[in-house]
């Protein structure tokens, strides 16, 4: 069964061809500046040169069509037909309350994800338009939704509420949700079998750094808490959002200098984080760079971002009692040997011991960097959201065929 | 010597008269409701039952001369004139980057006060009125400010800082400031000093519990870390404060309830944390009855509350990289033997094991209230904030009177 797996931004649509027999991408790409003058579609297939072809594409529907186009072209496609896709995925960034897993879009869950764009207003109408635009190309095929806020579902009211009146939460759903948690899943998974045990046996601290960046505690294979929130700006320090903030920063700045509410949430999400205190980059590597070739304000950024993620770790071994493994993934997780040295320098006490040998070794497969002795075993697990999107969208179609 | 401690608010005038050869208190009381119809003197003198006397006072000028009355009365005083008051101190409560620590009170000062009102817009000019009010009444005595703020000026720029465009930092100081330095300060010592330790050795967490609450780490007797931000709203739930909270949380209510700036921090200041979440009260003693009771949401506030200090002392152990002891402090610090309970069972992986004995023990002392051979001590140590403001203004005003 082949399996398309779409991430729509409002602009943007990236996707992944997947071949589930195998879970080997048979192909993938991306269309960047939908609606604007000169639209791009990168298309790759296993290792060959990347295809760029500029278009107009005015609208979703049009950029689905360039894919599907692409898919089964005569020279770079990998499909014969269209109906070979057999299913279709989103990436669906918020699931609100409603949803707790993957599902199938009908109807009713399209009606749900419209109720959420309130929460979401970047995301999920940008979601909902990759929804149609299936649709309209591939009236037949189902398409199915995995949620980044699904996974943290589990996490209890002492976890997800705010300390702030009960109405806020009744009236406009306001409450932690977190984010990642397709990926957040995916490595706690991959690390209990890396370490030879059930999931529901472990307690994991799992962070997911990556441009976007988040801690969770999964106790016994569960979210039990997570540091975004509401919205993806709170909890760690990011590549260009700032995280946590004493929230009478937000209307103090807006007095100060006369924002618009819009301004101050551009700026906290767009113009913070990494970026601002450095003055460089929002980009890890660049911040590294610049650090070693003696910036004090990359280090001063460097040293922030390792920090807060060294406390939101020891605030959850302290939420879970305990910790058995602490878990590195996403882009800067995975690749910044330098910001996991920074961030366990300060876990002695917890028993952690880094093997700077195998936290410098660059394998892509998971792995422990500690050394044999260390009581806490911290590991590196690459994360794959698409794959997992890719395998729910597998698991429920399978089950519509089984049911018709 | 004798030292009169004053902490004014904006409508109110605590205050106690110490006699510094033997650090006791002769006598303390309070104004209320200043500026309103009926305000009441309320004055305690060693034991005795309260003397309450309701007039008109109008400005804080009469507040502090009805105050000098009582302590020169015939019948309830304890000076025979007020020529026997040899300094006044003042708490304040923002010292802002200008204030490492207390300073007696000139032109200089006043103005560095006057500097910091934006940051505390309800507090510093509520303390500066106290401040001429004293003028006017005892124009020849020595006045020191002690800054609820400077005992933390010590923390590093990686604490301080928030991830937001620095020029917020440079153009308007925002900043993490910290807050309850005095007594963070004072317990620490007492803590250090109860393990029979030199501070300078050892690293702390201390908790200050009141309707107020804080964390700090205590880096070999410095400030590295604490949990309240530029303003008291940051960090632990609160009587009925917020604490952390997504901030975007800020600008989407703000928006959804069409909310001026002066309400959105009304309710996060004032209609949020305990109260919210109990819908009983913001007192922790009359919450934990009703959750003796059998009341679901008093319960929840009362959970949510310790899981957000125990995840504090876990950040802060994880930013020291290990712990000495924990200390707690204040009102509900002091008396809540069930919150240090609910907050320490999640401590074990940290070696504490709490005695339940020694816990339910209301001495007013210092003490342990873990087991002896609990690899981290909890210590409960009574805070007394004005103690250490009289003992400041004490060392301030001898040294003047040296240098005379």
């Amino acid at each position: 069964m082949n399996i398309l797996v779409i991430n729509a931004g409002s602009s943007s649509v990236k996707y992944q061809l997947y071949d589930m027999e195998t879970e080997f991408v048979l192909a993938k790409g991306r269309v960047e500046r939908i609606g604007m003058d000169s639209s791009i579609l990168t298309h790759e297939v296993n290792h060959q040169p990347e295809v760029r072809e500029v278009s107009e594409i005015l609208d979703h529907t049009t950029a689905i069509k360039k894919v599907l186009d692409m898919l089964t072209h005569r020279k770079f496609g990998v499909l014969r037909n269209i109906a070979d896709i057999q299913a279709v995925g989103h990436r669906v960034v918020h699931g609100g309350e409603t949803f707790s897993r993957s599902v199938l879009v009908d109807a009713q869950a399209k009606l749900e994800i419209r109720k959420l764009f309130d929460l979401a207003p970047l995301h999920n109408p940008a979601h909902m338009m990759g929804i149609a635009a299936v649709e309209e190309n591939l009236p037949e095929v189902p398409q199915a939704v995995v949620f980044d806020t699904a996974f943290h579902q589990t996490m209890p009211p002492s976890s997800f509420l705010y300390a702030i009146p009960t109405v806020l939460y009744r009236k406009h759903q306001i409450r932690r949700y977190g984010f990642h948690g397709t990926s957040h899943d995916y490595v706690s998974k991959k690390a209990a079998e890396f370490l030879g045990r059930p999931v529901e046996e472990l307690k994991l601290v799992t962070c997911h750094i990556g441009n976007g960046a988040s801690c969770a505690a999964i106790l016994h294979g569960e979210s039990y808490d997570t540091s975004m929130g509401m919205t993806p700006l709170e909890g760690l320090m990011m590549g260009t959002r700032s995280g946590d903030l004493d929230p009478a920063v937000v209307p103090f700045t807006i007095n100060k200098e006369d924002l618009t509410l819009n301004e101050v949430n551009s700026m906290l999400n767009k113009h913070s984080g990494l970026l601002a205190i450095s003055g460089v980059s929002s980009d890890m590597r660049e911040v590294v760079d610049a650090m070693n070739e003696g910036h004090a304000n990359a280090k001063l950024a460097f040293e922030m971002y390792a920090y807060r993620i060294r406390k939101y770790i020891g605030a959850y071994v302290a939420a879970m009692d305990g910790v058995d493994a602490i878990v590195f993934t996403a882009g800067v997780g995975e690749n910044s040997a330098a910001l996991r040295t920074e961030v366990c320098k300060g876990l002695t006490f917890l028993g952690v011991l880094l093997d700077e040998g195998r936290n410098a070794d660059r394998s892509p497969e998971p792995r422990r960097i500690t050394t044999d002795d260390s009581r806490v075993s911290v590991l590196v697990v690459p994360t794959n959201e698409e794959l997992l999107i890719a395998r729910d969208t597998y698991r429920l179609a399978k089950e519509l065929n089984q049911n018709i």
